[in-house]
């Protein structure tokens, strides 16, 4: 899949996690070929952040032209360093870069930073250069970051590769991002934020390591207590999930995706083509990766300060604390908006504030300490809600007024988010006034918010991690199928030519994966159809079945609620009749004879296939509800049982599933079911890349479920 | 309606905007009542802040226990006083506020900030002492704005009659708050951020001035160029629609509206009951009064500052001149994702760029000046996307690299947005390094966003606003009607002690208003029924008419598809016979023979009572829509023509008003003629408290719409 796109996938490469956290990340010696003594010119700046973040190994530059620089010899190129080195960093021209890496490998380097820019961004010329140069280092084992980066940063290990003009300071948050501009801004930004970083990748052109490989880097990281990425596009979607959910089980991942160029272009036929774009590809891969997406940078920061800086909550319970009425409401209004629960205190916490706080005061939930109060009574309120055990975390919201003690406030607030349980975000509102007070929250890892509406947000996107982390690990079940009869019906289609399956080969592969279908035979006379009829059970419906005719009631080749035998008789003549009066030439095998469906809810189930995540399996009720109120729900396949579930609960109308104005409920087991076969049925054949069951026809619970018409087209090109 | 909440409503007192403006925003003379020696009393800080604002008038400190104060004469009561004083500053204890405002008036001043607290906020005594001054106030013919507000601020007339511990700069920003302290932390914030004001009001109370004073005064007022407000109710509805759509005819008023206590916690029956809460009602006026509501206080400000500094734009289409791919994706994505578009460039401005322009630029929309971009390749872009006359707005986005001129652009950006007809926004990325870029930008009233979603937000809302401005003023229709015959109706009913009117009264009502209804008579024999039967045509419904069986079905008291005599006589019996088997001592005034009304769409019209804002009308398609999906539209009764459209079309299932699958579309005319006659209805007769019609049954466009079944409640208050 990886070379559609041009990419070289990771997972043909050996991952050798532990080898690239260390040859990138905390390598031995470091070159920089390209450094130079135009104080403009990036190899200068990268020699000088890599010298001025005190590297402690050697640092060799490499430039034929120059003696010494910066105080350090300088080296005519690669080979000639007495010592070995473990990274390269690459500040050459295009032209050059391959020669650089023909040394690197000689030198027996274990990894590659290459700054240099002019390759596959610029066209097919640079794409070629591109490729060549992975291809050295892929035969040298030697890997790769970039081309065309900013560069990486450790802060732990002291290692600046990059050509920034901010040094970040020591955090717990990894970066990694495929824009480099966005990260020099980023860097800039969170200097005089004084946010601080683990580690921090520029990915580029993405040659060879991909965000893939940072996130099993990261995981096994213990300096990176959150991970965050801005991306514009994934390089290879089932190890992106495979990678990003490993890594999730154990720390956070925040991702901002941007829409970038649209990867399916391609013209699509059916509803859940039609409704599937690649932005519900994305989403539905993330959710089912426990990756966290931010729908803007600030976003992205204000989630990932709250887990670099406090523990997970053990609930949804929170807890205010404020001087103001206003920022209360402000925050409780943004946790009923965005599904957080305000604890109701125990009486044993009401009772303690009730003593110590002053009669104006408020003891619920937002605990008012009103305008007046001193350290001391934030303190009485602040313990009393982290001592409750309704409580699960606990905002502190501060206005400057004329009695406030603004450091001291910090500092009470700075004890309490060292409790090592329950979460602590502050938001000290306010300029000039509370920047004293800023600093010491900052530097008691207490993230703070300008707004209390944003510490909800943080606090929100904890809370769903922290249900992500609940979540079993659970692997697809292996359904009983008759997959040697679906191969089969899919190798005929295939030997003549077809790539949408006919009416009764859709029928025969969905029948041979354990779907229900109603009872259908081929009749190829009269007589027979009336033998069929009396077998399946009055009424039936009987349909055309010819090759030739796709439409069939436009041709008048279905008739519905045949009653009897002779009805089943005139039946039969008329729709002959009417296909060949349709298509004088029509290839007719006969007419289908099928049992009647008893009415039940219509759901439908589809696939389409998206570019990057492979098959994406959709569902929504039946009819209007995916056609006008577009109410679906999208997972990338394969498709475990309870992520089935969640799909069918996720839908805005599932309250129709579940039984309104007195209905049974519907059988939420046979959706499940069919859905779990769709699944392995689209995954054991990846060349299917539609399908639909429309409709489903679903009964009352224990009912099961009918696939009443079925739709499988095969892609154009051979698997 | 005010006294319910305790609350004087303002539309009693003659509308002297003038004299307001003038009294409290730039009065001749001050008197501040209360201010003392004591460094940390508000009276002091009153004081203080009055004389550092610089304000040009006398200040008269008033202290009976004080000679002199801060270089000023103190006077011991306000009638020592020997010039004329305008306004009176109160920050004396609240025992002392009433005997304060009896010299205030007994001096002749026009208007008194009351700063103490104590009043309404604290219980039943302190509301009695509030409507003490409001009573002493009104007699005098003097105006109040609080009590127990942080004070007042005029930047232009050097008027700061607050306790804040900051002085604003000026600016172009009137901001009302009824949050005291959230105001102190907004100046502090505002400070650091160089965020100026016009005039900064804090409500508190609103024994007297509301919000509604502050918009009539705010619209004349020719410093405040927008008007933001963090309002926690609204003191009377539709003064306050009045007065808000008044201003935002004239400028844009943004307000964050937080949750507070939900005022409408009165039991409800109906489903416009249960889906009308306080926050639709506070959404449909919001809507129906171009006010823009901002989801948080970070939006309020990020709106505002682009209303105060740059033009509105023509329309929706966005020019993005960056430096970076990333960020120009980010913003490319937020466009698409709120409704903004990108600018199509017009040919001559793409050659334009193609020449000035590197060849690795995209001279496409957004405009990649790529990384190495100065000053002069921005000021190309801008030129010549400001110049296209596809383009209604520019976002000029920069991330601090190597070559950035950072000052330079921001200087070029600052010409842009000088051009007086196009806005200019600006996301300048990063921290330190693009600081001095920042003040450049600020000084050139060029709005800057740390993130370009943000931008994008802001001219979100600048292009709602200019949508607003376009929309004709329209009024409510005056339908022909006859409301004599209605009233009769409603009157018959309260003397027979009921509020719920019956099948039959409700259908009156409705007939009255001119609504359809579907044929029907109320026979009190079986020959009758069989005479009604005919007369209307068959098939017909019928139905038990009595006062004490509310559920006809449950009683058996129903018979649909009646088809001829026979049936008629038969079903006369049997209704007569199960309803008094179901209530033997039931009242019966007959059987209802009705017109079978042809199957359509059906939809529902309802209307419920809200505390605030009167009488809110409800759409929605009928069954699950409404019940399963919640898929409802609101607006604040008397509607016009355009809201009651707007109605229909809003809702996320119109398509299937409008005809999918081949329906013809719905009358969709004969909708809004039945939500304007319902409108009308409620408005004529406010004693209406509830009101269904459920379902309406529409036909295709030209067919009309009949209200099958109506019900309508009456408040059991008497009017």
């Amino acid at each position: 899949m990886g070379e559609i796109f041009g990419v070289v996938t990771t997972s043909d490469v050996s991952e050798n996690v532990g080898d690239i956290l260390k040859a990138f990340f905390s390598p031995a010696s470091v070159a920089v070929v390209g450094a130079s003594r135009n104080e403009k010119g990036l190899g200068h700046t990268v020699l000088k952040n890599m010298l001025e973040m005190g590297f402690p190994g050697p640092i060799y530059p490499v430039n034929p032209k120059a003696d010494g620089l910066l105080g350090l010899k300088v080296y005519p190129d690669l080979v000639s360093i007495p010592g070995p080195v473990d990274l390269v960093v690459v500040v050459v021209p295009q032209p050059l870069v391959a020669a650089v890496l023909r040394d690197a490998v000689a030198k027996g380097a274990k990894g590659a930073v290459i700054i240099t820019a002019g390759f596959r961004e610029v066209g097919p010329e640079g794409l070629a250069a591109e490729k060549e140069i992975t291809r050295i280092a892929r035969e040298g084992g030697m890997r790769i970051l970039g081309p065309n980066i900013l560069g990486i940063i450790d802060t732990k290990s002291r290692l600046n590769a990059t050509f920034a003009a901010a040094q970040p300071e020591v955090g717990d948050i990894a970066f990694v991002s495929q824009s480099g501009a966005l990260l020099t801004a980023i860097l800039d930004w969170a200097v005089s934020e004084q946010v601080g970083f683990s580690k921090i990748v520029s990915l580029g052109n993405k040659a060879d390591l991909s965000e893939i490989d940072m996130f099993r880097a990261f995981r096994q990281d213990p300096d990176s207590r959150v991970v965050v990425a801005y991306l514009e596009g994934v390089t290879n979607g089932s190890e992106f999930r495979k990678a990003a959910t490993a890594l999730t089980k154990k720390k956070p991942l925040v991702i901002v995706k941007s829409g970038g160029t649209a990867a399916g272009s391609r013209a699509v036929s059916s509803h859940t083509g039609s409704l599937a774009g690649s932005e519900a590809a994305y989403d539905a891969a993330f959710k089912q990766s426990g990756i966290l997406r931010a729908a803007t940078m600030q976003d992205l920061f204000d989630i990932s300060l709250a887990f670099a800086y406090q523990p997970l909550p053990a609930g949804k319970r929170l807890a205010i604390v404020t001087n103001a009425g206003g920022p209360g409401i402000l925050a409780t209004d943004a946790c009923e908006r965005k599904g957080l629960q305000l604890a109701s205190f125990a009486p044993e916490t009401i009772a303690r504030l009730r003593e110590h706080l002053p009669r104006a005061a408020s003891v619920y939930n937002p605990v008012d300490v009103i305008g007046d109060a001193q350290a001391d009574r934030y303190q009485v309120a602040i313990d009393a809600a982290l001592a409750d055990p309704n409580v699960n975390s606990l905002l502190v919201l501060l206005t400057p007024q004329a009695m406030t003690e603004i450091e001291k406030t910090a500092e009470v607030v700075v004890r309490a988010g060292q409790n090592g349980s329950k979460p602590v975000l502050a938001s000290f509102m306010g300029g000039e006034a509370v920047a004293p007070g800023l600093q010491i929250l900052r530097e008691g890892r207490v993230p703070n918010y300008t707004f209390p509406e944003r510490a909800v947000e943080a606090l929100v996107a904890m809370d769903r991690y922290r249900e992500w982390q609940l979540t079993p690990e659970e692997q697809p079940v292996e359904m009983k199928v008759d997959r040697e009869a679906a191969a089969e019906v899919i190798r005929r289609a295939r030997e003549a030519g077809r790539t949408a399956l006919g009416d009764l080969e859709a029928r025969g592969v969905m029948e041979a994966y354990g779907l229900r279908l109603p009872g259908n035979k081929l009749a190829t006379s009269a007589n027979e159809a009336v033998q069929f009829a009396r077998e399946i059970g009055y009424p039936v419906v009987m349909k055309i079945v010819s090759p030739d005719i796709l439409h069939k009631s436009d041709a008048g080749g279905v008739r519905v609620g045949v009653q009897d035998d002779a009805e089943v008789l005139a039946a039969y003549k008329a729709i002959r009749a009417n296909a060949l009066r349709y298509k004088r030439d029509a290839d007719v095998w006969g007419v289908a004879v099928q049992e009647m469906v008893k009415p039940g809810r219509e759901v439908i189930l589809g696939v389409t296939h998206d570019p990057q995540f492979g098959h994406l399996v959709m569902f929504g009720l039946g009819g209007i509800y995916v056609e006008v109120l577009k109410d679906v729900s999208f997972r990338v396949a394969p498709l475990t049982p309870s992520q089935a579930e969640t799909m069918v609960h996720e839908i805005r109308s599932f309250p129709l599933l579940a039984g309104v104005r007195g209905q049974p409920p519907a059988d939420l087991a046979a959706i499940v079911d069919a859905l779990l076969r769709v699944s392995q049925l689209v995954t054991d054949f990846p060349e299917i890349i539609e399908l639909d069951v429309n409709p489903l026809v679903v009964n009352p619970a224990g009912g099961g479920a009918t696939a009443v018409d079925a739709r499988i087209i095969l892609t154009g090109e051979n698997h």
